[in-house]
């Protein structure tokens, strides 16, 4: 069951659940930002359904409250940002914001971030440089989920690829996994007890497994296998290309920063070690912005009127699903599943914050 | 049937050839070493095998032999370049080689290219990144032959993306299409009678499509559809991705270049308008380039070393396999097709250019 419930209020709830962590005023909104963010944008999976699991990391010690993020190697054009165990909300939106700032004075910024945590979503923080008229990159990898072709064990995370570029009536906006479907996609195949597409996830010995239960059982006991890079398993379908550009992942956010790399970032340790990547580009660098920006709206518009495939009304450039989402919820309502809105109570109830849905 | 010839020789056959048409001694070397390294990486289709085709856009005149390259804007990081339709594998040379320079002297160099012609394998030019110890990215948008998710109208190209990192023993180099497969795979498809795999391609009514034939006719006749991107046709297997990875290469190269988006792209006309992008990263601008480079050839390492599916003995990384066979085969013979070799004494008759094979 689903219920409607305040969009205002739940950031509210947001930030006083935040705040009875430790977190500051600030950096609760700034959490809480990015936690709703989400579910305006429909992506549920990344929004306050993850309360729970925030709420583990924190009080686990996977997450420091009081960490206080160093930059340990700079330029004019970039840095590399330890983030001692910051939450990765936190480290993301400095990091960006550090990134922006040397945009806005050299023309790009480019971030590494190392020992961070999960951010949320990836798109959050392109959007912080679209905001600016500039261009944003963001990368995260994750604990190792993915395997590559020809293996048997799962090497890379769903390492998200996040590009946003500012554009008129909606800018572009392109946040996705490397992998062929996220773990959440085989948890709902297994919920409804439907066999997993062939192309999408392997057994411990490497051979195409359909059975999601069996998948998730071995990702959790980390006894092999995982999910096909994007492309699929093998090389038929490209599955060799989804595998390179996951590695392209933990190039920038793991290797450039010296941190661990998804096959070593671990989700039951008391420090996670996830790493992120962020770049913001002021587009002016290569000519009359004005002109790049009517130049980026035109494509997308021309793409959102090219022909239509037999059946289907509608092309959609990527973010504009999500834009239309945004504004119907914002200032109003989002749709809240009843067993988040509980568990967001038995949180509240724990930290002794006022449960008002 | 397919002849070994000596390598050394081609290289020398191809310099002759181009500098038949008017390219000078050194123009000639550039076009030829591009051709040629793909021949000795094994993806024949980008090596001399296209002599014909560049013969083709030389005398029509896409190609202005006698073209200039420009510099519209530059920042120290960045510059736009006007190509003048001059030939992609100098245009590209050059605009890589000044990425470099400006990641020498301010830690990356960022190149938008306009108005150049199709420049051979984007990789060969993450390489000059590479051979500075610096990381390359390039792009290059082509002829839209990629049918964005629920689209029955090709608007992007094949529109490759190539980077490369340096690692001991072995730099990583990835450089693959973002569509599900090149058009060169379905011409093999259509030489053997074989139906396409169903997620591959789409008739013009953009629906699924395993007629390799209609396929190719349509592509030609600009008919309609086209190739579906990376993860195939449709959501299910994350097509969505791989048509916003293509639109992420023309909004590098077209885009910002203020060149032609790939819908406007043209090899029939007498100006193609292709477009390409070239980044130099100077790695140590995020730390100790040493440990980097370490922890790039640790973490590639770790992949080739863990655990292979069964009845695979290998896992290869990005670039891997390329550079094995470049290491038979340079200094000494690559395989050519006969056919190809037909047509290179043709071009030779032609060109009154002696060969010698």
């Amino acid at each position: 069951m689903i219920k409607q419930i305040d969009t205002d209020k739940v950031f509210e709830f947001c930030c006083k659940l935040f705040q009875a962590y430790g977190f500051s005023s600030e950096e609760s909104r700034i959490i809480s930002d990015v936690l709703i963010h989400a579910d305006l944008y429909g992506i549920e999976s990344h929004g306050i359904h993850r309360l729970v699991r925030y709420h583990d990391e924190i009080t686990s010690g996977q997450v420091d409250v009081h960490a206080k993020t160093e930059i340990v190697h700079e330029t004019a054009i970039s840095a590399c940002v330890e983030a001692n165990k910051a939450m990765g909300q936190l480290a993301g939106s400095q990091a960006m914001k550090l990134a922006i700032q040397k945009a806005r004075s050299s023309g790009c910024g480019l971030v590494t971030v190392r020992n961070s945590n999960h951010y949320g979503i990836a798109g959050y923080y392109t959007e912080m440089a679209a905001a600016e008229d500039f261009m944003g990159i963001c990368m995260t990898n994750t604990e190792a989920i993915c395997v590559p072709t020809f293996g048997s064990q799962a090497m890379t995370g769903t390492n998200a690829i996040a590009l946003a570029m500012p554009a008129d009536p909606v800018s572009f906006l392109y946040d996705a996994s490397t992998t062929v479907v996220p773990r959440g996609k085989l948890e709902v195949y297994r919920k409804n007890g439907q066999p997993l597409p062939d192309l999408w996830a392997l057994d411990k010995d490497g051979k195409p497994c359909t059975d999601a239960a069996v998948v998730i059982e071995n990702i959790i006991n980390k006894s092999g296998g995982g999910i096909a890079p994007l492309g699929g398993i093998g090389m038929l379908h490209g599955g060799h290309k989804g595998y390179g550009l996951s590695v392209i992942v933990d190039i920038f956010s793991a290797v450039l920063s010296g941190g661990f790399t998804s096959n070593y970032v671990n989700r039951k340790s008391d420090h996670t070690g996830i790493c992120h990547y962020f770049m913001a580009i002021d587009y002016g660098i290569f000519g009359d912005k004005k002109s790049i920006r009517a130049n980026m709206s035109r494509f997308l518009q021309e793409i959102r009127d090219s022909k239509k495939a037999e059946g289907h009304s509608r092309i959609y450039t990527h973010g504009e699903r999500e834009a239309e989402l945004m504004a119907q919820r914002k200032n109003s309502q989002i749709p809240v599943n009843e067993k988040t809105l509980e568990e967001m109570k038995n949180l509240a109830d724990k930290l002794n914050v006022d449960f008002v849905f």
